[in-house]
């Protein structure tokens, strides 16, 4: 099997799928992306992924973007690692978790750090930052009360590739001025995520 | 088989999920909500999606939510329907191109309506509103030099339940103050859509 290639940049969301590929115990390669420099808006960089940014997985077959995308794919391609649900009710549910973080919960993140994404003017993206911290405290309430189970595991007794982009995305909580321990159940599934092996591979 | 209960609102992201469904022939009832009244915020709606938003399904497992979710599994579901793509690369190719859709391009578009969800500023809302056609122009570049190729669809010869995503969230640039002739093959693929029976069920 080719060796896969993972542009990534340390605390993205790219290493939800870090997390994925060494709790797959896949043959990858991390190249590290240094948004200092601006590497992603690189010529080079543009022509592996236009939309300059990370995470990009290289395949055998063509380049994969998108953290929900990709957490499905190694799930499905090291199928034996059993990183995703079997049945179709629990792959679902799986990818609707996935399809919440990337869509509202990482978007109410992203204006602190890239308002100017939405709009020009210094005052509206300071009215955007200002916000953050109450959109962030909505998603994780959300979290907390509709998606988290008794555990240990997002999906229950399973991990799965869930988890790994849950403890990315509530890795951001701090930064965002929200205290993870208003959230018991996302607090105590971090420290299970931050003690395992794969994990701290991923983060090293 | 159970018949599902789409829980939706005309013209809105809902909208991708039910044509999948009328591709796909599936049993299904089409609940309407109305937004003028704020149904979708209503304790009978909030019970079935703590979210408050469409679109969700009602199955005999339990409700699911997020489009690029739930066009996953009414694919999956309705496989004979061939709506996916049966090799893994194809598949995490079109779960790639939704997701794209429900975490950037939808955002983009929703500052227009919804800005009030980042900033409770006026001015501020205002100056989001004023960057929309910015951003959507910037997005549909990108659908149109990076995803779409010769067509006829999205992933070439094989009608998919991205199409039915696309045409959805291209139909947004005109209230977004942009002109879709813009970008010839999203316009083109958007009268190829419209020229389906199932979209016209879907639509109608
Ligand atoms: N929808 C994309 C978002 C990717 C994204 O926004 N990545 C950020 C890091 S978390 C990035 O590369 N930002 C660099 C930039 O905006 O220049 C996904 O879920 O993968
Ligand atoms: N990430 C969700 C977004 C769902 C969403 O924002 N739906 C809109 C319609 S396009 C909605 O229900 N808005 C109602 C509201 O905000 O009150 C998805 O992709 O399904």
């Amino acid at each position: 099997m080719t060796t896969l290639t993972l542009y990534y940049a340390p605390g993205t969301c790219a290493q939800a799928v870090r997390i994925a590929l060494e709790e797959a115990q896949a043959p990858y390669t991390p190249v590290r992306m240094d948004f200092a420099s601006q590497q992603q808006r690189s010529p080079e960089y543009l022509a592996i992924n236009p939309k300059g940014r990370v995470p990009a997985l290289v395949t055998e077959h063509g380049v994969l973007t998108e953290t929900p995308a990709l957490l499905a794919y190694v799930a499905q391609r090291f199928v034996q690692a059993g990183l995703a649900p079997a049945d179709a009710f629990g792959f679902a549910r799986m990818q609707e978790f996935n399809s919440y973080l990337a869509s509202t919960v990482h978007v109410a993140h992203a204006h602190r750090p890239r308002a100017s994404r939405w709009a020009d003017e210094p005052e509206a993206q300071a009215a955007m930052q200002r916000k953050v911290p109450a959109n962030m405290t909505e998603c994780f309430d959300v979290i907390e009360r509709h998606y988290l189970g008794d555990g240990p595991w997002m999906l229950g007794e399973q991990y799965t590739v869930a988890d790994g982009y849950l403890f990315t995305v509530a890795g951001w909580l701090k930064s965002d001025g929200v205290d993870i321990a208003r959230f018991p159940k996302v607090h105590a599934h971090s420290q299970r995520m931050a003690a395992r092996p794969a994990v701290q591979r991923a983060l090293g």
